[in-house]
């Protein structure tokens, strides 16, 4: 058993004996009736809570200033950091001159510090006691909870020293922050508690008890902005070790934002994605993850409702199942494995075995060396499939009412995630109409024709001539969604199945959203030796697939579906301009960590 | 373009034409105005629907009985297929006389067809049109229909002929039967109708159109039991190549049915996994895959209520990261990567990076040579990791409510699909306590050692003891379901909280289904600098999880969590006794496919 679990263990109950709540400024904490801990008091000002603990953290990075240096036999390792502080502390002292900090804190050391059961570090939490009290989410308060006492537990984002009698803490919980002050008063808050809550790292967890005030003006770096809590205790949770990569004020602005040499260092993507875990603590990058569950979550229950039923089909595969696209290699035992490259053969047999409408929410793996803005070599699949009646418009309708209902969810109930993203990624909200623009393959191509690309380039529409059919789309019929229908045969996969009048066209789609291609689907071959046939046609050995073809002769109904990009849709819904801001920790072929 | 789609094209908009409604038995189909196919009719008795068409289907395996040979240039694989049917034809001799039915036949093919526009093959299905009719679910049917036309799509689950002028046809959707009824009438439906129809393979899709008729006694072979349908037309959507694997009816039986010689043949769990496309169809599985839908939904549901987030962590990482479990191997471009063992890392990167409580349903994969009736490579983890506010015990009741909510939920709302599996799998009903048995890991052994296990053998509880005292709970407490809490520490992982009294247990638990593990869960060690200190005393070395420690360097609260296989909890609940039952296409050591 590691001595540090001795060593807290004692303390545990009774810092947390003084977690009470405590009425106006009486510093008396006996009637602390409801904990079970045993009755010591924290101890005198010398100790736990200015003394530096064996962990190093962020909170007692500023020791020296407190004038509390003791250190018993320092490691490497702890030299190490030691250098860190020392290089902060360094920086400190460009604010202030050095020689009457170290005095002041000289002084404050001589003096008794009636504050010292308010504040200090906690021990490691190892669920020591549980007296049940209630936290307090920083976004319910307003001016209506004005004069309630709350205990908070939230991030320090910044923290601002006036004078040496007061502190503003900008505290942060997700996407919320909150202005907090400690004053110097005569029984409750000391000079020292003051200078420590002050040489709290940035991005430290702490717990604090309060009193909610409201705001005699709009306090207009937080997100409450009509009251601010003054702070009574304060209590360190965990600090943070070494130098942050960099501020999340920085990390946050926006990206449109001038760049002016001294004031701020904009953040890179790259630099963000190595540190991802600070990156994503950004009120930003919490909108964005709150908005991809609800994309998830809105694609389900809009499935759900029309009797799909959630699959989870297998990603190790024994064989590479669609020709192609690369896939990734995998050992298996004494043999290789292949990772699926999409759902679409699980999907298919999923309907083959009478499953009638399936989705499936899971990763799928491409290893195309593709480093563009767009491409991933991991992403969320969001797929269906489901059986026809009559008519493969039947699966279009239905994945068109999907989206709609997708981006209305969004609209209606996600508008605060919205505008906390748009605050960074400056975007014209996205647009859609009641009825969606559904373009042939034919009529885009003459769209772009008339806007003045030649013919003869357009067997296919590339990227570049997607966004540009975007933008024609949008400014013809202001949408940012349209559909294309009737793809030509020469451009789809084998499975496809041909329109049943002109053998040069198909029965498929694709979905765009703001002139990129979020969803691909079409009615499937159901019939296997049509499906047979179709492979030799497209130079496909149907030998080489034949467990694929296996799965339609025991008989499977028409069918159709598509594929739709999970980081795609949140990331051209926000217009976030690449799509690794849109995944949590993004994998591309250079991409492996964290 | 293929010729087929030419062929078949002209074909199709004359068969939908007759896809209408018909009324009573009027075989005038005049009225068929909604349509905008061509005007044609369909031929004659030897025209089409008794022709075969290009692609042999289960339909036509029974053409020589329909006296009409006519082959055009059969190729080699026709030539095979021809001769399976010839098979099964021989196979149909032994039940009547094979001379007198080819009499029959001459004497049908001379007699004019006055139903060959009632039933037939359709062409393949290419979206030709869209009469927007409406289709049935036969569970939606019972005596309150009485006398309604319906159209239905469905499986021929069996087929009986009744002398040469009526045949029962058992029709099937997902989990549904229901009996249809072909006799020979004056107009609609001809001797030549009825053989056709009983000569259609099991498993055939088809479309029919009849009438409802409330039925004087109880079907019992259907699940729809107070009405059966007359049916009027009957139109072959998708046929069967070659024989069944195995029959349905065979692989729906209950577990427990004594197996009579020459009776039937009990399948063989590998045999269906082999053929896992048909197997799926049993009504069983079709029940088993929506409860694990069911579960997915729930958990979700429960966890959204309680403010978490959804998150997808990737399973593609540049480091094998938990130590000890095996991994696989996935050549990445010029290097390599490994597939998650679990979200684990991911998790509490996301708690680091202030998402508070996140979950993730995704593939987890184990490269363990484990050949168990509970082990599988690449199963469904159901994780979650939340903050801790007080004591690890606040994740140990969310969890438990969770579980409780999934177990009432599929009580509740999936009664008809348990009744279903149980009838094939019977199991005792799942029981569990309103308030959850909690038994420390030391009580969970004096249980065992009053129960006669030495306690020598029991520093940890091994499955033989695990599934003992899932016995011994349910006879004293009666209870299937129960929480093991405060596991030793040399029991689990580095990561793993210590309980702040006794240095030599944890603050972890495990939850069990019928004497099984289905969860395993703890606080986790926080703090990057006491997370060292114990992957040391672990035999871990801290430099080789550097990525992971550094999670924790830039602050991180207090949490813990929890990991859940569906499968398991599938398993469990339904007493499937093996976990590829509860896996929609298993992988194991042995088996990557289909």
């Amino acid at each position: 058993m590691p001595d540090i679990v001795n060593k807290v263990k004692d303390k545990v109950e009774q810092v947390f004996k003084n977690l009470e709540p405590h009425k106006g400024e009486d510093s008396s904490k006996d009637d602390s009736a409801t904990t079970q801990s045993p009755k010591d008091n924290l101890n005198g000002p010398s100790e736990p809570q200015t003394k530096p603990s064996d962990k190093p953290s962020g909170g007692e990075q500023n020791q020296e200033e407190h004038g509390d240096e003791d250190q018993e036999g320092p490691t490497k390792s702890a030299m190490k950091k030691k250098k860190k502080e020392e290089e902060k502390a360094q920086k400190k002292a460009e604010k202030a001159a050095k020689a009457k900090e170290a005095e002041q804190a000289r002084q404050q050391a001589e003096e008794p510090d009636y504050a010292a059961a308010h504040y200090g570090k906690l021990p490691l939490h190892q669920s020591q006691s549980r007296p049940n009290r209630k936290r307090t989410d920083i976004a319910t308060l307003s001016a209506k909870n004005d004069s309630e006492h709350v205990l908070i537990r939230a991030r320090i984002q910044t923290s601002r020293l006036q004078g040496n009698r007061m502190v503003f803490l900008n505290l942060r919980q997700r996407t919320d922050t909150i202005q907090a002050m400690l004053a110097v008063t005569d029984k409750q808050v000391s000079k020292q508690m003051v200078k420590w809550a002050a040489g709290l790292s940035d991005e430290s967890i702490v717990i604090i008890f309060g009193i909610v005030v409201k705001s005699p003006e709009q306090i207009k770096s937080c997100s409450v902005d009509d009251v601010e809590i003054h702070v009574s205790e304060l209590w360190l949770v965990a600090g943070v070790e070494g130098r942050l990569p960099f501020s999340l004020e920085d990390a946050s602005r926006s990206e449109n934002a001038p760049e002016v040499e001294g004031q701020f260092s904009r953040v890179l993507l790259d630099t963000r994605l190595n540190n991802r875990i600070i990156d994503l603590r950004t009120q930003t990058n919490q909108a964005i993850f709150k908005l991809q569950h609800a994309i998830g979550d809105l694609f389900r229950e809009y499935l759900n409702n029309n009797g799909f039923t959630e699959i989870h089909s297998p990603k190790l595969q024994g064989a590479a199942t669609e020709s192609g696209a690369s896939v990734f290699k995998v050992g298996y035992f004494k043999g290789n494995a292949f990772l699926a490259q999409s759902p679409q053969l699980a999907k298919q047999m999923a309907i083959a075995a009478d499953f009638e409408r399936v989705y499936e929410i899971g990763p799928v793996f491409r290893a195309e060396d593709s480093n563009t803005h767009r491409h991933l070599t991991e992403f969320i699949g969001l797929d269906l499939e489901m059986t026809i009646e009559e008519h493969y418009h039947e699966v279009k309708e239905l994945l068109d009412g999907m989206f709609k209902t997708i981006f209305k969810g969004l609209k209606e109930s996600y508008a605060k995630e919205i505008a906390v993203v748009g605050k960074q990624f400056e975007a014209e909200e996205f647009k859609w109409r009641e009825e969606t623009l559904t373009l042939t393959f034919k009529e885009a191509v003459d769209l772009l024709v008339e806007d003045g690309v030649e013919r003869e380039v357009l067997d296919d529409i590339n990227t570049e001539n997607e966004k540009r059919l975007g933008r024609l789309v949008k400014a013809k019929y202001d949408t940012d969604y349209f559909i294309i229908d009737k793809f030509p045969l020469e451009l789809r996969p084998f499975y496809t199945m041909p329109d049943p009048n002109d053998p040069t066209l198909t029965n498929s789609y694709d979905f765009f959203m703001r002139g990129e291609e979020i969803l691909s689907g079409a009615q499937r071959i159901h019939d296997p030796e049509f499906l047979c046939q179709q492979m030799r046609a497209k130079g496909v050995d149907p030998e080489s697939m034949k467990g694929y073809i296996d799965g339609f002769r025991m008989g499977c109904p028409p069918h159709g579906g598509g594929g739709i990009g999970l980081e795609r849709v949140l990331m051209l819904f926000l217009k976030l301009n690449n799509i690794r801001r849109a995944s949590l920790f993004p994998r591309d072929p250079k991409r492996l960590e964290p």
